[in-house]
């Protein structure tokens, strides 16, 4: 039924699913011009004379900027950044260049790099690990085709990578999560309190898949639970938060929905599973590790815009990896 | 074409998907019978006088033994094992008491637990954790609902729960693997000194991914590659063996198809993402964890029928936890 009592006019609506690729300037909406990384849709967050300093950098041509003081200006918004002991450090490349161009995205993958220099860019940043392993560690991966002709073609084209992971999170509030949020039309459920708690009216769980796969561009996803439970009371918790995080939340909130990107299939699913077989109500979805948080990646391109005039920003979808059979 | 080159007369040809339950003694196939765990079906290993003071248990009655000797039973044939280091505990119950009916199963979920109530027995041997993490701690659960549930219903019922993680994985051969190919009709192309690695005939990856699908009881799986792609060259690595891992194995055999059962979509499907893209030809499927590994537990029971006589043991199939959208 409450179908209808979602916003239906943003920009997930009508993209296509795959290899979706465009300049999101366009779409940067009032609520985002602040320049403080996703504070605004929600509420006007404190922001620092750090904060004011990077924002300054709006004043100036954003082609004068080096990618160096790009990263700066986004870690200017978060609370305690730069972090001592973090992975977001730069992958490839270097970060004193000038920057050229921007793109957004939650994995420097073989594709997103091709994309990023047709765009004539050189600055990469990434949500999730270049090499494939959280650390990015790469002694271990020694001369590997692979890695080395990831390496090799981000050094021919000149193109840094940095990831923004931690700081992303750490923004009040989780610009990732607001992303996603937005992009569902749930971020008026929102509540700074209980971040990842939203109560919706209630619809069947397979209303809730229809919508999620909708709004995130999803092919297909895997679940737990019975197709007609009503949902009011969900948890959403994009990317891998790990079993006792995500079922901690559980604990805290006893949602009728438990949403993840992905889980460790010894935890969590199995928790939901004893959950249900002695009574629980609880549902569980599992949308996939990049397409759960792609929207806040692209959330970025508006206040990069704000931050970097004269920059041209872009976000490339990465995507789901898999085939489904 | 190479569908008839598999031998389709494996039990999991012909079992339901999902609620399979069925007493494997029947299915004791004369390659069992020494009672060394999985050695038989592909060579004769040696064992050491620990193998055959425990196999001699076969002597006399199982009725009259405790659940701890048959554990005692099943490590005699382990190398190295007990192991001082270890996830294979005791989970719940009491090991002492003597052993009633014996289940083997992938997970204790309430679902397992119901079962072997059902049974009458009081043993059951999991391959995965019991408490939603792989070490079984319990104190960040507290008084948790769904843990303590599970708990009560245990200690209600004198069920006692042991993990058989670790030693049945370094079993030489590894059991875990040799159920699966043995599931798969694959194990004939199994070479000791690559566990991993079999060639096959070249079969299209869609006509792998059917079969795998129908000999594992698998309704839905995830794939990277092309339908059309021929696979000879397949690396099979039931479970979660992590990226550092699975990488290393794809980096080794340069396999057509990497099959695992589970993996961090931060790994091995990125790296398997770009491989294709610089022109790699590899394939990748991901099973499922829990479906991945039960052959291996199935293939307990003739080995146990054998240690244990008098006593029924049974398989009782965990199966995938999720429904797919």
């Amino acid at each position: 039924m409450p179908e209808n009592t979602f916003d239906h006019s943003l920009p997930y609506k009508a993209r296509g699913r795959r290899d979706f690729l465009t300049t999101m300037a366009a779409l940067a909406a009032p609520v985002l011009i602040t320049g403080s990384l996703g504070a605004a849709p929600v509420r006007a967050a404190g922001r620092g004379d750090r904060a004011a300093e990077a924002n300054r950098a709006a004043d100036t041509n954003g082609a004068d900027m080096t990618i160096q003081q790009v990263i700066d200006a986004l870690l200017a918004d978060i609370p305690g950044a730069p972090f001592p002991n973090t992975v977001d450090t730069i992958k490839a490349g270097d970060p004193h260049q000038p920057v050229k161009g921007i793109v957004t995205t939650m994995f420097a993958t073989q594709a997103v790099i091709a994309k990023t220099i047709a765009l004539g860019a050189n600055f990469i940043i990434a949500h999730e690990p270049t090499y494939y392993n959280h650390l990015d560690e790469t002694a271990w991966l020694g001369n590997d085709p692979v890695f080395k002709a990831k390496e090799r073609i981000l050094k021919e084209h000149g193109i840094c990578v940095w990831r923004f992971h931690d700081g992303i999170h750490a923004h009040k509030p989780d610009s990732v999560r607001m992303g996603v949020l937005q992009a569902l039309g749930w971020d008026k459920y929102y509540d700074a309190n209980d971040p990842a708690m939203l109560t919706l009216p209630g619809m069947p769980l397979k209303e809730v898949i229809s919508h999620l796969k909708e709004r995130l561009g999803i092919e297909h996803l895997k679940y737990i639970g019975d197709e007609g439970q009503v949902c009011s009371k969900i948890v959403v918790s994009p990317g891998a938060a790990g079993g006792k995080g995500q079922i901690g939340q559980i604990e805290r909130y006893q949602p009728d929905l438990f949403i993840c990107g992905e889980l460790n299939e010894w935890e969590t699913s199995e928790y939901v599973r004893d959950a249900r077989y002695i009574g629980g109500k609880i549902a569980l979805v599992v949308l996939g590790h990049s397409v759960s948080e792609e929207p806040g990646l692209e959330w970025l391109v508006p206040v990069l815009n704000q931050k970097i005039p004269g920059v041209k920003v872009t976000h490339v979808v990465t995507g789901d990896a898999f085939s489904w059979a």
